[in-house]
C-alpha cells in the first residue's frame, strides 16, 4: 500500500511516496514556490509532484503538512500567513477528489511533533513538545502519545507567550513573545538596528554581512557568534533566553518528558543552547523533569509526520 | 455503595460519604487541623472523623484530595508545605489497610479541577484548567475529559511560571511568578511595603485593618479597593494582571476551552476580575477562544474530586 505525504511550507512544496511501514521514501519531490504563488499555484504544482511520484500508481491514504492553520476535524486550512489565497481552503476535499484516497491535514507543527513522535526524537515518548524555531516559532504537542491539538486546533502557540512584558513589540501587538526574540527575522532585525546606533561594534558580523545590513540571517549571525562577535552572542544569547522561559514556563504547566526543538535557529551553538538549557532549567520548578534536546528529522519531519497521519487512516479503517 | 471522600488541606481537614451516584454528601465533617499538627495527628483525626460519618458501615472506595504534592500512581506523598512529616507517605496504602477499600489520591489542584469538570463549572467541557489563587496559586487540567497530571505528576504549576522577569523575587528564587503577584499572602506583604514606604496613602486599608498592618489579608485588600482603597487597587490589577498574563500564556500553549478560577482570592470584585480577563484576552492570540469563570463548588470542589476518583475506582473495577 502506498502512502502520499505532502508538505506545503511556506516557501517551498515537498512531497514523497512511502510504501506502509516503510521508513524510507520510495521517491521524493522538493521545489521552491514560484514568486508569486498562490493557493491555485501552489496546488497546481504539488499535484504534478505527486502525480509524478505516484507513475500511475495510486496512494492508499494521503498525510498533509500545512503551514498555516488548519481545522483538523475537517481539513480546512483557515489561511497563509506567507502565500494568498489560502482562507478556507478545503484541502483535504481537494486532494481525495483529485487521489480517491482518504486525507488527513493538519499545521506543520503538529504534524513535525507526530513525526518526531512516530520515528524521530521522540520515539518511546509519551508525552512532548515540538518547537520550531524559524521565520516563526511554533510549536506541536503529544501527549499520551497522540497530538493534542487543542479545543479549536490552536494549541503550541509557544512563540505568542509573553516572557518579557516590557520587551520589545511583537507584530501580534504584545511585548515580549517568544518569537519576537528568538526567530530568524527579529534576531536579524535587532542586528541591524544594534549596527546602525553604534558604528563601532559588530566588526566580525559586519564583515560576515560582507558590510551589507540588509544580508544579514540569523545563520549569519551565528556564524559571527561562533567568531567571537559580541553583539552576534548577545542576540543569539537573548533568543536563548527567551526560548527558555518559554520552555521552562511551559515545562511548568504541562510537565512533559521531552522538547524537541527544529528549526534553522536552533541549528546554532552552544551560545544558544546552552542558554535555552540554563534558563528552562531556572524556570522550571526543581521536581519538574524534563529533557531539551535536538530534532532528529531535520527538514523532513513535516513529511514523516504527514506519513503517520496517514497510517493511521490505514490502521483506523482496518480495524 | 458508599464511597468515602478525604480532603487533607493545609490548615483544614474534611470528610464525607456519599453514595455512589447521589449529588449530596450523606453526611460531612469539617475540623481545623490542630496547631502543631503533623502527618500523624492529621491521619489520626482524619481516621477519626471518617469513622463518624461511616458510623459501622465499610465504604467501597475512596477518593482523596492532599494539598501537596503526590505520586498518583502509587498514591504516595511526596511531601507537605504546610504540615510537618508528610514526606514519602503512602497515604493510599495507609487507607486501603484502614478500611479495606481501594483508595485514590492526587493532589487538590487536580482533584479540584476533576471535582469541577464532574459536577461544577465544567461539566461538559472537554478541556479546562483549574486554577486555585489562595495561600498559593495551584492549577489542574483536564484533557480529553480526563486528568492531565504531567509525566512526573507536575503538570498545573501556573503559579510558578514567570510573567515578569524583572518583578519582585518569589520564595521559589525566581521573579515575577503568578504567585508571587497574585497569592493572598504576597499581596498583603506587598501592602505592608506599601504602607509603609509612604505614610500618606492607603488611608482606607489603614482604617479597615484597624491600623495593624499585620492583620492585612488578601480579603481585607479587597474590601479596601471595593471603598476606594488606591493602594488596594493597583494590587488588585497588579495580581489581576499577572494571573491574567498566565492564563493568556497557556491558552495559546493548551488551548483550553475553559478556565476555571476558585479559592479566596477569586472572591474579589471587579478590579480583580475585569483585568484577569481583559489581560488574558491580549495575551492570547485572537484565533485563541476561551471563557473565564467562577469555581461553581467553593470550597467543597476537592471533595467532590474525591468522589469522582471514587467513582471511577467502581466504574474500573466494574467493567
Amino acid at each position: 500500500m502506498l502512502i502520499l505525504a505532502l508538505d506545503f511550507g511556506g516557501t517551498k512544496l515537498a512531497a514523497a511516496v512511502v510504501k506502509k511501514g516503510d521508513r524510507h521514501f520510495q521517491s521524493y519531490q522538493r521545489t521552491l514556490s514560484p514568486p508569486k504563488a498562490n493557493s491555485s499555484t501552489d496546488i497546481q504544482i504539488m499535484r504534478s509532484l505527486a502525480l509524478e511520484l505516484l507513475n500511475g500508481e495510486k496512494p492508499a491514504a494521503i498525510g498533509v503538512s500545512f503551514g498555516g492553520p488548519v481545522d483538523f476535524k475537517t481539513g480546512t486550512v483557515r489561511l497563509s500567513h506567507h502565500v494568498d489565497g489560502w482562507e478556507n481552503t478545503p484541502l483535504k476535499q481537494i486532494l481525495e477528489n483529485e487521489f480517491q484516497a482518504p486525507a488527513s491535514v493538519d499545521n506543520d507543527a503538529n504534524v513535525a511533533a507526530l513525526g518526531e513522535h512516530r520515528y524521530g526524537a521522540g520515539i518511546n515518548y509519551e508525552s512532548l513538545c515540538y518547537i520550531t524555531v524559524s521565520t516563526g516559532v511554533g510549536g506541536g504537542w503529544i501527549l499520551n502519545s497522540k497530538p493534542w491539538r487543542g479545543s479549536g486546533g490552536m494549541a503550541g502557540e509557544i512563540g505568542h507567550t509573553v516572557v518579557d512584558p516590557s520587551g520589545p513589540l511583537c507584530l501580534c501587538g504584545k511585548r515580549g513573545c517568544v518569537e519576537r526574540l528568538a526567530s530568524g527575522p527579529y534576531m536579524a532585525q535587532e542586528a541591524r538596528t544594534r549596527l546602525q546606533i553604534d558604528l563601532n561594534c559588530g566588526h566580525i558580523l559586519r564583515r560576515i554581512c560582507q558590510y551589507q545590513p540588509e544580508n544579514i540571517t540569523g545563520l549569519l549571525i551565528n556564524q559571527a557568534a561562533e567568531n567571537g562577535d559580541k553583539i552576534a552572542i548577545e542576540i543569539l544569547k537573548k533568543a536563548g533566553w527567551a526560548l527558555g522561559v518559554g520552555i521552562g514556563n511551559a515545562a511548568n504547566l504541562i510537565n512533559p518528558q521531552r522538547f524537541i526543538l527544529g528549526g534553522g535557529v536552533t541549528k546554532a551553538g552552544p551560545h544558544f543552547w546552552e542558554t535555552v538549557q540554563q534558563v528552562a532549567r531556572q524556570i522550571a520548578l526543581p521536581e519538574v523533569e524534563f529533557e531539551i534536546v535536538s530534532a532528529a528529522l531535520g527538514d523532513e519531519a513535516p513529511l514523516w509526520g504527514a506519513v503517520a497521519m496517514a497510517e493511521d487512516l490505514l490502521n483506523k479503517s482496518s480495524e
